[in-house]
C-alpha cells in the first residue's frame, strides 16, 4: 500500500516536471476556482471537525486554529494559491553554462526534487498552501495533515484531485492525501521513491521521523534562538528587539530563548534591560555567577520571575515567556556559546559597532544571523518568498525559511554532436577541453 | 575519541570559515611548497606502502595506483593544489538580496557546509586533492584513506598539518587524518558535529555507510548508466559513443551498463550497431523477446558473447565489458525504463531529432542527461570544476560531479536598525514589507 502510493507519486512526478510553467500555474488557478465553488461543502466538513474538537474538549486556541470560516481565512487561503501561481517559475533556470568543446555544451538547470512527503499540523488552510507550492515547483507530494482537521482535509483534497483530473494537465497522483499515522511510518521506508520528507510539527514528531527514515528530512526539531547584547548596543533597540523576539509569539520556533550579555556592557544598562524584560512578565533563568552580581533590589522586587539557570536551560526551547540569561566575555564568547548550544535556526546581535557585528555575522553557524532586528523575522512570508513549507536548520540543501527555491535542485544537461571521452586528454586522446564559460542569460535551449 | 575528533573539527570549522579567500588560498600555496620540500620523505613512505603491497601479492594495477613516483604523479598532485587555490572564491557570494523595509535588508550568502568526513580509496595523491578542496571551500575535513597507502597518507598529512600550524591562519584540526575503520564507524554517530559524509569507494562501502549514519551522505553507490538509441540516430555517432561509454574505462561509475533500442530503428542498423559492439568483445545480455528477432548468423558467429538477459541484468553495474540490451517502444518507453532502473547517475540519448532529444532531456530523472555524447563525460575535471570530491546521485543539495560549489551551502544575513515583527502586518502592527529585490552585484557588505 505505502509502496504503491510512493511509486504512483514517483511516476506522477516524472510527468509533472515536464509541464510548462503556464500549465502548472494554470492548474493553481483552476484549484482556486474549484475551492471557491466548493466553499459551502468545505466549510460544512470543517464544522464537523470543529464539533469533534469541542466534543473532545480541545483547547479554545486549537479550535480557533481549526476554524476555516473566521477572519477571512478561506479567502486568504485562495489568495495564497494565486500568489504562488504568480511567482517566477523556479524550474528550468540555467544556472551554469560551459562550452566544453566545439558542439559540446554543458548546462546546469534547476529541476524539482521529485516526491515530497509532507507532514503538517492541523491548520486546514495549510493543505492548499502546500499543494500550491508542490505543483508550482513540479514536485509530487504525499500529504498527511493533523487528525483534528481530517474531514476538512478530505474535502479539500477531493476537490483538488477532481480539478487536477478534469481541468489540468497535472497527472493523477501528483497530490495524494493520506490519513493515518501507520501510513506515514510505512512511507518512511520508501526511500526508493520518496526524495524528501518535510515534517512540520512538534519537536517530538520531527525527531521521531529523523530517527526512522533514510530519506533526507528537511525541517527543524528545535528553534533555540539567541540574542547577544554587545557592549556597544543602543539600549532602546535592545529592549524593543528582545521583547518582540520573546513576546510576539512565544510558541514560535523563531522566538528567542537565550540572552547573552557582554560582560563589558555598562551595569546600569544591564539592569535597565533586565528590568524591562521582567516588567513584561518574562521569567529569567539567570546563570549563577551573573545572578550573584545582580542588584539585590531587582532580585527582591521580581523574585518570582528570577531563578538560577541550570546548564540545561541553555539548550532549551521554552516556548513560553521564559529566557535563559548568561554573561559572556565578548562577541567571541557569544559566538562560541551559540555555535555549541543553538539549534542553527536564527541568532541575533544588538550592537552599533559594525566590526563587532561583522565578526558575529560571519562567525555564527546558523541559517539566519541577524544584526539589530528581531529573530521573529525568520519566516518565508517576511523574507518575501510568498509562503513557506517550513524552516530548515539543516546544513545542506535548504536553510532557513523554505519557499519554492528550497523545493528545487538541479541537473546537468550535456548537448553534443558525437563526442567521446577517448578523444580527449585524460581519456586516452589528445584533444583539450575549452571550458569556456557562457552567459546563461543569452541561452535558449 | 571519535567525539573529540569531531568536536575539534567543528571548532576549527567555525574559525576556518571566517578566513578570507586570500588566507585560504595562501594556505594551499604553502602546502604545495611544503609537500615539494618533503618530496623525498613522502616518496620513501610511499616505497614502504608499495613493498607491503608487493609482499601481500596485491594486483599489479593496484600497485601502480599506489605508486606516487611514476608518470609525474607527484608533480601533478602539487599542480592540482595550485589549480584549486586559483579557482574563484566559493564563499560569501551574495546570491539574493532583498530590501524588506527602510534600513532592513536580507542577504543570502554562500558559506561552507561545516565539517566533512571523507572516506576515499587508496590513490595517495587524493589526500592532497581533497585537502585543497576542503580548505578552499572553508570546510574542516576528517579524512580516512585506504589502508594500502597508510604510510604515504601519514607522511603527507604530517607535512600538511605542520605547514598549516606554522605558516597559515588555518586553525589546528581543520584537516585530521584517521587511520582505522573503527574510528570511521564511531565518527558516523557524531551527527552533532559532522555535517556531511562523502564516501568514495565500492558500492558495498557506500551502502554500508548510508545504512549506519544519520549524517547526510553525498555520493553514489551504483553507477547504472543507460544509452537510448533512437530511431532517428546517426549510426556513426551511435557506435562511436556506445563503444567509448563502455570500453574507455569499464570500471568507471560513468561507464554505460544498459542499451535501450527504439524498436522502430531500422533492423539493419540495429544489427550493425550490435555487431560493432560484439567486435569490441563486449558481452551482450539481450532481453529474450529482442534476442529471438536477432539475425541467426550474428547469434551463431558471436555465440560466446550473446546471452539471454535476466530482469536483474537491467539493474546491474557490470563494471566490465558487458551490456544489458533491450528494445523499447519509443523515447517514452526509454524514459520509463531509465527512471525506474537507473541509479540517477548519467543517461544519454543518441538521436538527430531535437524534439525527441528535448523530451528525453526533460523527462529523465538523473543528475546528468546527455544528448549525442558519451556518458564518460560525467566527471568534475571534464565539467571544468578543476577537480571533484565525488559524484553524487542524491536528489538534494549536490548532484553529479561535486566540486567546490557542492561543498558550500548558504545562510541568511539580516541587517536592521532596530526593527521588530510586532510593528508589521501579520505580527500585530500595520507596517507593510517592501520586498524590493536588490542586485547582488551592486552590494558591498
Amino acid at each position: 500500500m505505502a509502496e504503491e502510493i510512493a511509486r504512483n507519486a514517483h511516476l506522477a512526478s516524472t510527468v509533472l516536471k515536464t509541464l510548462s510553467n503556464d500549465e502548472r500555474s494554470h492548474a493553481l488557478h483552476m484549484i482556486r476556482d474549484g475551492l471557491l465553488q466548493a466553499k459551502d461543502k468545505i466549510l460544512s466538513a470543517n464544522k464537523i471537525d470543529m464539533q469533534t474538537a469541542i466534543d473532545n474538549n480541545l483547547s479554545s486556541s486549537l479550535i480557533k486554529r481549526l476554524d476555516l470560516s473566521i477572519n477571512g481565512k478561506f479567502d486568504s487561503m485562495l489568495d495564497g494559491i494565486i500568489d504562488v501561481a504568480n511567482l517566477d517559475d523556479p524550474l528550468n533556470k540555467i544556472t551554469l553554462a560551459t562550452q566544453l568543446d566545439d558542439g559540446l555544451n554543458l548546462y546546469r538547470l534547476t529541476c524539482p526534487v521529485g516526491v515530497l512527503l509532507i507532514i503538517f499540523e492541523s491548520r486546514p488552510e495549510v493543505i492548499a498552501n502546500i499543494t500550491a507550492l508542490a505543483i508550482k515547483s513540479g514536485n509530487a507530494a504525499i500529504l498527511k495533515g493533523g487528525k483534528e482537521s481530517l474531514n476538512t482535509f478530505k474535502e479539500i483534497s477531493d476537490v483538488i484531485n477532481d480539478i487536477l483530473l478534469n481541468k489540468t494537465k497535472v497527472p493523477n497522483n501528483s497530490i495524494q492525501l493520506i490519513s493515518t499515522r501507520d501510513e506515514v511510518s510505512d512511507l518512511l521506508s520508501q526511500d526508493k521513491y520518496i526524495d524528501l520528507v518535510i515534517p512540520r510539527g512538534s519537536n517530538e514528531l520531527v525527531k521521531n521521523i529523523k530517527e526512522n527514515t533514510k530519506i533526507p528530512v528537511l525541517g527543524h526539531a528545535d528553534g533555540i534562538c539567541s540574542i547577544y547584547l554587545d557592549k556597544d548596543l543602543d539600549i532602546e533597540k535592545a529592549i524593543k528587539i528582545v521583547i518582540d523576539a520573546k513576546t510576539n509569539y512565544p510558541a514560535g520556533c523563531n522566538a528567542v530563548e537565550t540572552i547573552l550579555i557582554d560582560e563589558n556592557l555598562d551595569n546600569e544598562v544591564k539592569s535597565t534591560i533586565l528590568t524591562s524584560l521582567l516588567n513584561e512578565k518574562i521569567k529569567l533563568h539567570i546563570e549563577p555567577s551573573f545572578l550573584s552580581t545582580l542588584d539585590s533590589q531587582i532580585k527582591e522586587k521580581y523574585q518570582e520571575l528570577i531563578v538560577e539557570a541550570t546548564e540545561d536551560d541553555f539548550s532549551k526551547e521554552f516556548l513560553s515567556l521564559e529566557l535563559a540569561v548568561k554573561q559572556v566575555h565578548d562577541v567571541n564568547g557569544a559566538i562560541i556559546h551559540i555555535n555549541s548550544h543553538s539549534s542553527k535556526h536564527t541568532d541575533a546581535i544588538i550592537t552599533e559597532n559594525k566590526d563587532t557585528a561583522d565578526r558575529f555575522l560571519k562567525g555564527i553557524d546558523s541559517s539566519g544571523v541577524y544584526w539589530n532586528c528581531s529573530t521573529r523575522f525568520a519566516d518565508g512570508f517576511r523574507y518575501g518568498f510568498g509562503t513557506e513549507v517550513g524552516i530548515s536548520t539543516n546544513k545542506i540543501h535548504s536553510r532557513g525559511p523554505v519557499g519554492l527555491e528550497g523545493l528545487v535542485c538541479y541537473y546537468y544537461q550535456m548537448r553534443g554532436s558525437g563526442q567521446v571521452v577517448g578523444d580527449y586528454l585524460g581519456g586516452g586522446g589528445t584533444r583539450v577541453f575549452k571550458h569556456l564559460s557562457l552567459d546563461p542569460k543569452n541561452i535558449t535551449l
